[in-house]
């Protein structure tokens, strides 16, 4: 099993500055390349404390890719209805140069009606904008003189620069937060696999895993599918010390959440049926159960390495945890002392697990 | 005088890749961080080896931030007409918390029309664009719940994040190629200015500076208008050396120039009269002639020095110079050579003038 560093900042300027932030991250971003993470990703969000610090995930990763030469460099996700195909398969390229290639590219579709509104995008064409943003980008880096004839956007022949450094194209991650369908259709088509299990439960989870593997097998493609799983992980010696930073940010996170959906209690689309549930999880949510469900990891380094046994039993060992262990406005000793003990303690445990099922 | 160093890449994937073109840039911007100079900036330009290699500035400027400290970090310039403004205040306000504070933001109003055509943006609209774009970044950096009813784009209130740590905003420049009309109202509006002399005669830039320096004064903004005026400069201890650098490099932008310019033989656009002179100028130009009209900087270090007297003379000494050591698919060590000997040769002899005048 291999683990990677995610970034979702659920703050704002009274709490933590975003200069301060980024400068925690990008320390958190070379301690995680030395202790052996695979990858560091982020969010792309508006406007709210709820991953308000980081409108374009890009800017973020070409500070992150300047700092470090191993670790992949990913987008958690990139979000193709806000920004134009030729712009963003052009900065990504130029991400994957300035990693040398150690560029990951995670598409997500969005969800929160503010962010579409604002961008003026009707929230019923975000399946169809996703689709075609995550095709033309695929085309653009990997052929030349390309005629796009879209619904959005219609444009060519042009022959997109900088061409990437991997080849016919960095890999694509497809973001999925609750959608079997999505993730049969990431498998179908070859492509990586990104979800957030803190909104689905453990069975639709393992039935959209157990979807995306089936297609990916069934079309034949080589290689193995990539999916990557994301948490927010609390690690401390005293076990009390984590549960308490666990339950302050994890809260922090709910209730900023709650404030980001509000909007669908006046939002109705067809396109995204099921997610006024999102309204009603974050109104019952419960730390404790929570915890008890694993869709967070909190606890001493011991405790840690048990839940991710259970993990491993309910998701395989293929997965790659993507762990965020500076949510919020958490101080940075405590986050990096939480990477440090995960690294040390937790890790070894089960590193190489997955070349052994 | 103070001088930064700028990134035009005139360079295809046959001569260099972006991978090793962005190296060697990153390298040059830690060396001229130590050797003392301003800023570093970039364009942004695509499809072509007509700088397509930085179809978003800001991704090279944030690998840039992040490996340096202390000098400025602007873009040269980036164009509000290929970007949603949300977009484009927002990845600029990380940059500028990125860099701590370092940003100087150049925009411009683009001027190819193969360009235009690609993001299916009408060509005479790209003053409005632009005027709009400039207004909006401002508001969305240093007010809260904007709302914004333009042209182009309708939407708010919304506060966009993060907040620049510049206040009110990161400084603003504004990119003018050969308008006299565009300088006066950047100086009564109080930006700063950036110009480009290869595409004016010396009297077009004097009276295009004159008009700026006096719309300013006029308007009776505080502080000092900051000017930078690009050039390519090729520096060698020997003569020869220099000059052959510069014909080879300076041909090969005029080539590449005269391939993105080739599509103003088609398109008309009244917001762009007199811009069919490009394709003429590109005929007609010499590479002797340039040099003695002091358009490119090329020679030893004396007698770099002796064309920054004239230059000073002609435009005063109070503008940035901002130049390009690394045109085109120079070898690396030519760029960083010129650089080094400029830093200790000619640097030294202008550096605090414009406080003597
Ligand atoms: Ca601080
Ligand atoms: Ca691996
Ligand atoms: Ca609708
Ligand atoms: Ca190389
Ligand atoms: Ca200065
Ligand atoms: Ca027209």
């Amino acid at each position: 099993m291999e683990f990677g560093v995610n970034f979702f900042p659920v703050v704002d300027p009274a709490k933590k500055s975003a200069s301060d932030y980024f400068d925690e991250c990008l320390r958190l971003v070379s301690l995680a390349e030395n202790l052996g993470f695979e990858h560091v990703q982020c969010v792309e969000h508006y406007f709210s404390p709820y991953g308000g610090y980081l409108p374009d995930p890009v800017t973020f990763l070409a500070a992150a890719a300047a700092r470090t030469s191993r670790i992949r460099i990913c987008t958690g996700a990139v979000i193709p209805a806000f920004t134009h195909p030729l712009k963003l398969a052009g900065k990504l390229a130029m991400l994957d140069n300035l990693s040398h290639g150690r560029l990951d590219v995670g598409f997500g579709r969005a969800f929160l009606p503010q962010e579409f509104e604002a961008f003026g995008i009707d929230i019923d064409e975000s399946r169809a904008r996703f689709d075609q943003g995550v095709e033309v980008c695929r085309r653009l880096w990997s052929e030349r003189d390309v005629v796009w004839e879209g619904t959005f956007q219609q444009f060519g022949p042009v022959t997109m620069l900088p061409e990437p450094v991997q080849k016919p194209h960095p890999p694509i991650f497809i973001a999925s937060a609750m959608s079997q369908e999505s993730c049969v259709a990431a498998g179908r088509a070859g492509y990586h696999l990104q979800v957030v299990p803190s909104v689905t439960s453990r069975e639709q989870l393992q039935s959209m895993l157990s979807g995306y593997r089936e297609a990916w097998r069934e079309a034949g493609h080589p290689g193995r599918p990539r999916i990557q799983i994301k948490y927010t992980c609390y690690v401390a010696e005293d076990r009390a010390v984590a549960l308490a930073l666990a339950e302050t940010f994890e809260l922090n996170y709910v209730e900023n959440m709650a404030q980001a959906v509000a909007s669908w209690g006046r939002a109705r689309s067809d396109a995204y049926r099921g997610y006024e549930q999102f309204v009603e999880k974050v109104k019952k949510y419960d730390f404790r159960s929570s915890h008890a469900d694993n869709k967070v990891l909190a606890g001493t380094p011991d405790e840690v390495r048990d839940q991710i046994a259970v993990l491993i039993d309910w998701f395989g060992a293929d997965p790659t945890l993507s762990l965020q262990f500076n949510p919020g406005y958490i101080a940075y000793g405590d986050a990096e002392r939480a990477m440090r003990l995960f690294a040390e303690h937790v890790m070894p445990a089960y590193v190489g697990l997955e070349h052994a099922t």
